[in-house]
């Protein structure tokens, strides 16, 4: 039996594990300990640029700290209308931005483009009846597995400069994003205001990164995320995850195995393709008939609608289980 | 040197490293898994009575998401004046409970009392300018590590019954409590509607149990952590630790052992003692110069005001450092 | 010159200036006067079953406070995707409702259908991680002047109460609807659980009702009436003008005289209706320039869009203007 | 019968009548009005400062809707525990403020000083674990009939500069304290951020002015009183009852009134004075027998706790009411 449900229940990496063994000693409570103090500059370095950066339990929780740094509550963020935080966070902005509303842009592959979000904002008019945007949340990789291209980021990030508007970027999938984008971290993250970047999907536990680009607003998360609950006390543990993804680009050697995988996969679906393959998903046409076939072989995944499945891969995929599953689909 | 700092930051039980290692398999993700299935009977046989269990990484979080079960926005919260959710939770009860009021109550040994609440609030005007109290929330065992007895307990949950009023327990230290009152969980949490159990400070890494003795409420906190972000995908590690816990009743030796240690040192200090020792805190009359002497002989611990120090003993204190540590005050 | 702008900014009727004249003598404060104590008699005559009636200084503030006692802070809000409360109160929902969300649903008119909401809510998964609806809202007449007739507001109710879900109306035309449809306030509101009475467009000058059919969720409007910051200190000046406007059921001759000249209004617009004019608003196709041509006779009204105008006719409207529009409009 | 109950449910003063009905035309809606254009420069002229100023219905909103300006959501507000924010205000400000704390000092006579404010706030920890203040709220005339002179002002309004902080002025009974003052709207403000300038307790019927000394500031305020339901269509009706108050001082005028009256019943008060009259409140010491006998002359008034009495005068007290009750509380 192989596994293509999601990453995001894969175990642990054993480097992650060794490092947060190598954490349990006594130290400083919350974000006092040394590693925690560690993040700030290897962020810094990995993106050449200052940032500050704070470990935080989920994905959902470093989405919706980092917004709140650029949207306040009588405002709004525009996202893709598939946008993970308006589909499958129950809710949580809504919480944690104290009622601000999410404006929802359609767009090929969840992308969003300057075009589509000038066409879902400029009607509304500029008064105190309509909730004006105060930021754009983007997804890289998007949630079908698309990943922005350096000069798309540019187009964004221009186009809010000029509108005033913050930009956050989802990275639940950055690391898959930038291994396909030819692996730099820079140039995956362009130049938003802050990221989420994410490690649990891709090998990690329960630690992912809120990465702030304006190192100023550090504060702002810092209290908002003891307030939200998320200021672990062994949050040394926490770190030791993170850094330990870093050391070596075990963050880019992990999606890199990922996005091999989806591509070997990709190699069977031939016109099946929902989308481009720019990350570790896959969203594949298959009858009901075709998903029963393949299950009937072993293969684990959700359906995708009416007449579709989606695979996704893992750091700890197996090679001869994607070069399989390939084969199965282009067998059908 | 030898740590009595806090219990907050102590290493993780080897039990519980077991137990994670022994969850590094793929399963559902979130709390799909069979560990996180668990929880409900597990803490329904513990406490000999029908309840639903959830984890959560912080007691913040725990406290937070049990009382948006019994306190609405527009209400408040009786608590002690020095509760750690009004002093030391930066704030985390106004954003869970969507503004609603922490109602502070003075009590001897950060305990409340049936006659020091009605003294608050039978006052409160009975009419929509008031904020009216919807809930009590008590620490057990307290922020002065003092112990709630049975009478006590029901005392204060009869009372709260009478006026229509939720309980919640604040349980990070609640296995001490229940070790000093001779090791039921079920007397140590009385009629309480939801406590919030500690492990963390008991040997765990990040994993509270809300436990809602109305499982009814179990569904409301479903969805509140989910929007708090603090739904884990990876919950089997937090439920792993949990059970692991829960094994062989390890939450009771654990703080039998914390508690003995603070025994130890208590028979040290005499008339210095601040407050009885009715669990693993020590809060000890010392002055600057006592402490000056005690950290010369390598103790570490907090000051507590300016003539006062608090000592915290943990699953992992050291029996020697302890009766080291008694030996030291009592020869000041 | 003769003004098709708005209902919203029209005189107050004679009959409420008198009745807040004749409330000028010291009473006691907020809703403790005697004007304010009928209100729930009042309204439980008008529509023939038990309510309580609460005055409210807007309708944003009156459906957002409605809306409080069926949709908790995790749930959802089913609405039309022009609604009001969506497009024009200033992501007001978003507040009181504490970061709830508003659900969009398409429909002809600005009318929800049975049909339409389970097309939206059906492929909500069962799970936390998607926002759950929690109540619908409709607006009668709908932000297009079309009227929900009996039927159709029954079939609304039915599936509603199938689903588990609160029916809000938000009646700020409410008045017009329910002389569109014959007269009976009974009828116009049919089983929904609250409606916002508006009595602002019709006449008033700031006071509307929030009536709850279940009198139990008084209350709560209540408490939050005031958290809110809306319980005026001389209230009665609010209730003097919502009980002039039921005396004699003036408020249905004004919402008449407004439909009648709505009426006629649309005698002159053939086909260049785009919906049936069923209240006091109509949405006429006009070419630039015949709008210009419009305005060059003295009619005042808003652009809809690039190919269309509004107009709203309101209590005050006098006979002539609106014959006179009528054939302007067919003249062209 | 006299009344001394309360200022709050008075009569309408004649000249807001006048100048509501002057108002009853067509007009733009909202604050759109020509009436409302006028607000910024009307306070500006007053205060010899540039400001903005919007109405609003309530003295809570105002309060709340200026404080909304100077704390976030993570945030404390100083201000007395008597305060009427803390409580009388329904919890108001943990909704505006999203969940923000009020820290409460005490202080003689519900003042604050510089003194009490750092006592309170200097043993804060500077860590995310306690709530850190963002502001001051003071209330002139204070709850207990108080008026801060310059001096006194000009000591918190330093200090707060000094500790980063904003200050908003409650003033519900702003004019009584100007006038106590000696007449200057400018001495009385002092150096605050923001004043919430009452009009309902001197003769208006539901319009307060929020005064935002930083103009920059109006915006937030424009989006929040929209967001929290309280922008009027009918604006125009609030703004002509400001705008009445305003021309040749007739808030200035009306408090005279009320204070001269309140100083006359001070001369019968003698010893029984619990706090110096410096508006248009008394706190009068009477036994429960004393305060029959009052009350078997036909005055009425609220008891004051059990041994006590507050008699509030207002811009109608006729002169031989508040003389016949001093002459009474003397003849006791």
């Amino acid at each position: 039996m192989s596994k293509f449900l999601s990453d995001n229940a894969a175990p642990i990496h054993p480097a992650l594990w060794e490092a947060m063994r190598a954490a349990d000693h006594a130290d400083n409570p919350y974000d006092g300990d040394r590693l925690s103090a560690e993040l700030d500059e290897r962020f810094s370095d990995l993106f050449g640029r200052d940032c500050a950066a704070l470990w935080v339990a989920t994905g959902t929780a470093a989405n919706c700290l980092a917004l709140a740094t650029m949207c306040q509550p009588h405002g709004g963020v525009v996202c893709h209308e598939e946008a993970h935080i308006e589909v499958d966070e129950g809710g949580a902005p809504g919480f944690y931005l104290h009622g601000a509303k999410l404006m929802l842009c359609p767009g090929e592959g969840a992308k969003l483009t300057p075009e589509g979000i000038a066409a879902l904002i400029d009607p509304i008019r500029d008064d105190v009846h309509q909730v004006q945007p105060h930021a754009i949340a983007i997804t890289q990789a998007t949630e079908y597995g698309r990943s922005y291209a350096t000069g798309e980021l540019a187009a964004l990030t221009d186009f809010a400069r000029e509108r005033g508007l913050g930009v956050h970027m989802d990275g639940a999938r950055f690391a898959n994003a930038a291994a396909f984008l030819g692996g730099s971290a820079r140039d995956a993250a362009g130049a938003v205001d802050s990221l989420a970047f994410g490690f649990i999907k891709n090998g990690g536990m329960n630690a992912e990164a809120v990465v702030l680009f304006d190192p100023e607003q550090a504060d702002l998360v810092r209290y908002r995320r003891k307030r939200a609950g998320h200021l672990q006390c062994k949050g040394r543990y926490l770190a030791a995850q993170i850094l330990a993804m870093l050391e070596g680009d075990l963050w880019l050697a992990n999606a890199r195995h990922a996005n091999n995988a989806a591509q070997d996969i990709a190699t069977g679906c031939g016109d099946r393709l929902m989308h481009p393959v720019e990350a570790n998903e896959l969203f594949v046409r298959l009858t009901p008939a075709e998903r029963e076939a393949l299950r009937a072989q072993g293969f684990e995944f959700y359906d995708w609608g009416a007449d579709a499945a989606r695979f996704v891969t893992a750091w700890n995929t197996r090679d001869e289980d994607a070069t399989a599953l390939g084969k199965a689909i282009a067998a059908l």
